[in-house]
């Protein structure tokens, strides 16, 4: 890719270089690998995935390998990660994908997508449906090797200062909401702002924004969105499980031994299901005190699913034309069709019942 | 345990003492660590999970360990697995854990128990609730160093010769389900059979049994029971979720190294995603399949529903009065009732949504 081009002639590129000349030498020795984020350290659930992948990594392969953490704005700014790493300035990347939706809207089905699947459906995809393989070959193209490496599972719709009743409610509403969501939110009239995380709490708080999406219960608490927005929208349409990725420069990648490839291989999987069970131990319990708290636990009535739907329809046809995305929207959504039948049918039914027969 | 001491003093108990002897020795070297399992080679599903962990720890470990599996019969049959890692003539099994609750009730709860956790939620357990210290607690007493390594999901309700109306269709039905869930179609008047595997489909022809359960669509079609059943229960109370666990000899455990205790540790960790992920990829498919060959996919009707619930209720008060078996009783149904109306009212609230949509 040009861009890519570019970037390994700048100086960012000269040190990518550097490196990949200089890996086997260090195969010898025990090698550093920088890894950059796009979470700032300490950020409960994102941060946490993160460090345990490195953790994963150095646990089993630490004789020869050392995966040194540099969170957002330790080495580079959270949004800086995709070129530091392609370009060679860092080893590897923690991030959620759709951050890169700007080099290939593709990403995307690696994070969530709107109306898309839930985590278990996403990792059957990922890892028995074709899934990791086009992760790697959209990968390639910018000189990746990339795994998921962590979920959130569905993220809530979202804070409102006010309820919302039926869809011509999003018209005019300042929200902020990233990505194909956003797009969506913004054909149905709102006025989509991007601020970065650490924006949102003021701008809701001085009335700058009328709402936003975050995370989910344990992460939005922790934040403070319910001292300043009093409806908490929990089920929402436009990420359904939020997967991370661990993104390896691939000239990196092709220079570790096949034991340290599988390190990072399977550290990664491993964290995967370790991240979802974090976010799933932890929002029930933090989704309760903001309930006790005052906060209004809502859902979106049956209207503004049918708009949000019909929205992100739209959205997807902007897309299409790509013959790349196409490949992966046509495999991504085929897979959901096949299994979340089977979901509904077994451990859905399974759960009704359960709780109806516990009075849960 | 006064039965562990008394394998440790038999012919299987000196082999055991050689190995852990001469296991420092050893780890100089590149070490074979065996792994019986309760699943015939090449078993879908079951079999594969063992490999997979097998596979896992290889590859990361491989420069020091050859982990060499043993499929039942091959070493030990199925059922001697927990005795041959325990007595030190191997040195880790792959199994369901609730086939050792003639050791210990309490293994049932690293399987799956009527009316228990779903894959997601056993998981948030296991890495987040104490689940883990729990399962390594229970395995301290046989000498087990154990961890998750696999999960056949929610497991089918069974095969049936004629319809399930209520409750009473289940006096004098011979039917086979193993473990806490055949104890409680026991209550309900079932003649409860427990065949091994290989028996089922001949017992079945033949007239011997009205019904069995086995595993879910994809493991049924391949042993064939639609051709010996017509009707399909899809969503069953007894196995929720199947954890498959890797349980090592922990004697042979504290004589690796860090880093291969942590190849251990996290390539059973993998597994266990890509366990779920393979019976969700392959189900759908396998009963659509079922169903155009003609089989009756079913759903058992609120009363059974309810009375499965009451057996049940009376299978547990059989074990509470163990002191450990309440323990992790106590801990497990705490996080399921913390984390499940979590799961409802997110993921739930919105695949119902979802498919409402988009009329899947």
């Amino acid at each position: 890719m040009d861009r890519r081009s570019f970037l390994r002639s700048t100086a960012l590129g000269s040190t990518a270089a550097a490196g990949a000349l200089a890996a086997p030498a260090y195969a010898q020795g025990k090698r550093t690998l920088t890894m950059v984020t796009t979470w700032p350290r300490g950020f409960a659930g994102l941060a946490d995935a993160a460090d345990k992948t490195a953790e994963n990594i150095n646990a089993i392969a630490g004789d020869s390998l050392n995966v040194e953490v540099k969170h957002a704005g330790e080495l580079v700014g959270a949004f800086d990660a995709f070129d530091a790493v392609t370009a060679g300035q860092a080893d590897m990347y923690h991030a959620g994908d759709y951050y890169w939706v700007n080099q290939h809207p593709g990403f995307a089905f690696f994070a969530s997508v709107p109306f898309g699947m839930t985590a278990s459906e996403l990792n059957a995809w990922y890892y028995h449906g074709g899934g990791m393989e086009h992760h790697h070959g959209l990968g390639e193209i910018f000189g990746l090797k990339s795994f998921l490496a962590g979920n959130t599972g569905s993220q809530a719709g979202g804070w409102f200062r006010k309820e919302i009743n039926g869809p011509e409610d999003f018209q005019g509403l300042r929200f902020r909401m990233p990505g194909l969501g956003g797009k969506a939110l913004g054909l149905m009239g709102a006025s989509i702002q991007n601020l970065p995380g650490g924006e949102i709490y003021q701008a809701l708080s001085s009335g700058a924004l009328d709402g936003t999406e975050w995370v989910g219960p344990w992460s939005d608490e922790k934040i403070g969105f319910q001292e300043v927005a009093d409806f908490y929208y929990v089920a929402g349409f436009h990420e359904p499980a939020t997967a991370l990725t661990l993104g390896v420069n691939s000239e990196v990648f092709e220079s570790l031994t096949g034991a340290q490839q599988k390190a990072i291989e399977i550290g990664a999987a491993a964290t995967n299901e370790w991240s979802l069970s974090q976010y799933l131990a932890n929002n029930g319990a933090a989704l309760q005190r903001l309930q006790s708290g005052g906060v209004k636990v809502m859902e979106f009535p049956d209207s503004v699913w049918e708009a949000f739907g019909a929205a992100t329809q739209q959205v997807y046809e902007e897309f299409l034309g790509d013959e790349l995305f196409k490949e992966i929207y046509d495999s991504y959504f085929a897979s959901m069709a096949n299994v979340s039948p089977w979901i509904s049918k077994s451990s859905g039914a399974y759960r009704a019942q359960r709780d109806r027969v516990l009075g849960a």
